[in-house]
């Protein structure tokens, strides 16, 4: 093994040929890519439904790593919690939604500026004006 | 003291009088309504920034109380901590930028449906493409 193939070790954990690797996850990087290239000319957002795919976990320890950690975490706590977190290439959050118990319920790669979940709708801000108002009427 | 004071003892876990109290907070709350309207009707954000006002900790204990915990908790890491939280009042966001040290630098309340900071850029994702490029090649 020559010095040069050091680095991919560090990033990978598991080196591709390890057991549990079924090659199915590099594929998903040429896909992202072009979900990427997609939402930067026309600024249409996508997803990989993580869940639907025959991934083994050693393939999703493989694409986490490969996509690093990014610098935005986001928790949303409704019905069991989700996690959105931004990968270290910007523009793919990898989101998990969990049950009330705890357990994963699916996983996606979504490609988008900012995912819709993060994102309060005008129907929930309309009830935070009339909580404000309420708040108001008490004082 | 009659039952009906009973509920406000509990939202606002130091009642007004209290010691640290200035009566700056509480107009705070209308501000927030006039921002919330204006972001319905028009979609233009705001901020009041905690920081410039004169307000003691225990203001801002009850400004952060009287508004409640939300469901989305958002960590952005870089150069230090900033937690953007979403308040019981969807489209008012408490944010808070902390130095590499932890301290608080600067407190806002946010008025929008999803804060600036947490929308990828495009020249960022256009550098997430050139990571899944540079990923694609090391295959």
């Amino acid at each position: 093994m020559s010095l040069d193939a050091i680095p991919i070790q560090v990033v990978h954990t598991t080196p591709p040929g390890e057991p549990g690797l079924t090659g199915n996850a590099p594929p998903l990087l040429r896909e992202l890519l072009e979900q990427v290239e997609r939402l930067l000319e026309t600024g249409v957002p996508s997803a990989i439904d993580l869940s639907a795919l025959p991934l083994t976990p050693a393939d999703m320890d493989w694409l986490r790593n490969a996509l690093g950690p990014g610098e935005i975490d986001v928790t949303l706590d409704a019905n069991g919690e989700s996690t959105l977190s931004e990968t270290g290439c910007p523009g793919v959050w990898w989101i998990t939604h969990r049950n009330e118990q705890g357990a994963v319920t699916s996983q996606f790669l979504e490609v988008t500026f900012v995912p819709e979940l993060v994102k309060a709708h005008p129907q929930d801000v309309a009830m935070g004006r009339e909580t404000l108002e309420r708040l108001l009427a008490d004082l």
